[in-house]
């Protein structure tokens, strides 16, 4: 059942630990069938080094019940149902505590906009939700946690398509994209200019401006807009 | 005598270097044999890439005392026999002076509970010690940096099972578990959060307010707690 | 049709990866055929595990057209050909979005001379160019790139031979040198030293005085003036 | 001639790069032989992959004449010679620009004594020279390095057997110890401490408390001292 998809969650799984976004099993990749409605999702608590791409967990994106599989699904599933729930262009998810990115969250602060190198795959400032409240703490937490990110794309006016990725306040950061693995590149990109965005603020002594409008722009849209002209044609 | 105990243990420091924890030979990781009332623990100053099972060196946990090998232990090693003495609980010990965490207690300060990363494994807050006196420093030295931690977790209130490490100002970091492996992944763990909260407390100025209890206790106990569901049900 | 240069062009491409200087794609590296007037350069977005020697796209110095290839040519290649242009000692260009040198391109400023490793390979501090204005963004914007670049160089009297290096506001950083591969040494160079620099500056509160000149001086000539006496006599 | 003492000097330079000290060259390890008054040192500028024992240069200690070898020796060799007359427990020295430690020398700050992994090799504060004079610099500029060393050292009553490092103010360490690999030790150690002081420092606001002297007392003089009691007897 759905072997292609598991191969390919499987194996963007397995990018998580050659980039160095994880430590230990502190990580997840799902994916998605839209045509079927299920999702395929790492198991929960399973050391990368023994893991194979059978041990992938299919759920239903609805009902959130497991579909096949020996292992207990993530304990993030919830949250990964919602994101897909909320936005069809999103094909793959990765949830991670990757050192810049999550040290950014546990400051409860947005990664702001600074240069061209995120400007190419982020849209403005990566966004750093509001705390949960404890109702939402204590209630059914992994999936409200989907929720706080949907509210705050929906107040903010975010596009999933143009910001595909967000932090979880004291949390960490979720990425997506239109496959597993373009979710795992978005999480690399996220993670290096977490990295660059913290040095910068601190050389301009914890307060900085965001980038110009018009060179965001720029850079996202000749990637990402009808009129791009990056790469070899085929992105 | 106590082969496997050794072996387990020689094994355990040899995560230390494979987890970058440690610089030249400066870290230790023992275990203990409760029922028979003995501490197995690296030899003092020897090299990792020529060490081998058979040096672990066996002593008394009430005397401390050597029972077996032909090397020194540790010198860190009444450290330890405190510790175990302190915590039934504790199975294993280890010590480095991992770069992150060992920067916190330079500064003299607790490694703030900031995010569900450490959430998922220290309910709270990460000690750091007071300075010790020169009566102490001047005495049995490593005996008394065993005594200041506990006099720490017991003015704190703290348990040794839910807080599996400290940091001993102007010093280092000891973490322990429920096995020598267990103390190491700990290790492993606090060198993260250490090195994140790091960058949360700069990118707030050098003053940031510690995570809700709400979401600390969430993380804590859907791991420890009796109603815990992380993972595959059998940790 | 260049196959030596091309075999150059591509190898000192490879070095970026090797020095970790880049992301995924995030960077590039040309050399020129000052005789024939012809510029080799890595096409566009390809991969660097998949990207051989012929891959390399040959584009005319004065008219930016493609003269072989059959891939694009990095969109960045008119701020090289910008370059060329400028200065006839330049015979290699190298442009990545590096961490370090990035992170003071984001933060609009200069990376301070301030010791003598610098002072082996740059005369002075490394500038950040100016923001560029809405007309060059929106206009030929990687041709005004390597304007703004020769604008920064005269407006301060700078010789490119002596300053093989610059930083792009909120952009990243550019080298350039007597090879491809030299270009790329710069750029490990300016990396090192844009991480020194961060350190440096952070430690003296975000304040630094520039080195003294008479070292600057000293070690600037005694590597690269008629007196020269470091190495072995061939450089 | 030398042939032990040059394999020796040629081991403790390949020490540089594994213990990722240097970039490129920029670093040098010399021995001596106290003896025959003459020193070994890795000649300039050569790349490291290409070096052989026997490329290693032989200098005379009192004239500094090459009495061996057909390369160049380092530029830096004035220096070494220098500390070598000073103190006729030095047996080895070490040169580089590591990254921690050249940030500190560029701020032009001592490395404060903050913890027990310093105070086990270094008894206090490691200290940065003065800024040199305009005539040292454009005199016999090498060789002055040294004696700005020893002023140092002087000034304070530092002794080298007990302080075997230091930072050259906008320039970057020197080591030294009872061989040339021992001072290729201490040059992996000060710059692992530069590293944690760095953080410390910025954590306490940019200032920070020296350690107790009785804590710094007790760790030195557990490895160094009549008593020493650390490792295994033979250190």
């Amino acid at each position: 059942m759905l072997e292609s998809l598991k191969e390919e969650v499987f194996e963007a799984n397995l990018l998580l630990p050659k980039h160095n976004l994880i430590t230990f099993t502190w990580g997840n990749v799902s994916g998605i069938d839209r045509e079927k409605g299920l999702v395929v999702i790492k198991p929960s608590g399973v050391e990368y080094d023994n893991m194979r791409a059978s041990d992938m967990v299919v759920v239903d994106l609805m009902t959130g019940q497991k579909v096949e599989g020996s292992l207990n699904p993530s304990t993030d599933t919830p949250t990964h149902l919602e994101l897909y729930k909320a936005c069809e262009d999103i094909k793959g998810i990765v949830h991670t505590h990757s050192r810049n990115a999550t040290s950014w969250a546990q400051a409860g602060l947005d990664i702001p906009a600074l240069g061209t190198t995120g400007a190419d795959y982020f849209y403005g400032d990566i966004p750093c939700t509001r705390q949960m409240t404890d109702e939402e703490i204590n209630g059914e937490y992994e999936k409200e946690t989907g929720t706080v990110i949907i509210e705050t794309f929906n107040k903010r006016s975010l596009a999933f398509k143009d910001m595909p990725g967000v932090i979880v306040y004291s949390h960490g950061p979720f990425t997506w994209g239109k496959s597993p693995e373009n979710a795992v590149h978005n999480a690399v990109v996220l993670e290096e200019i977490a990295f660059m965005a913290y040095q910068s603020t601190m050389l301009r002594g914890g307060r900085i401006e965001p980038m110009q409008k018009t060179l965001l722009d720029k850079h996202y849209l000749r990637k990402h807009g009808k009129n791009a002209y990056y790469g070899q044609g085929n992105k």
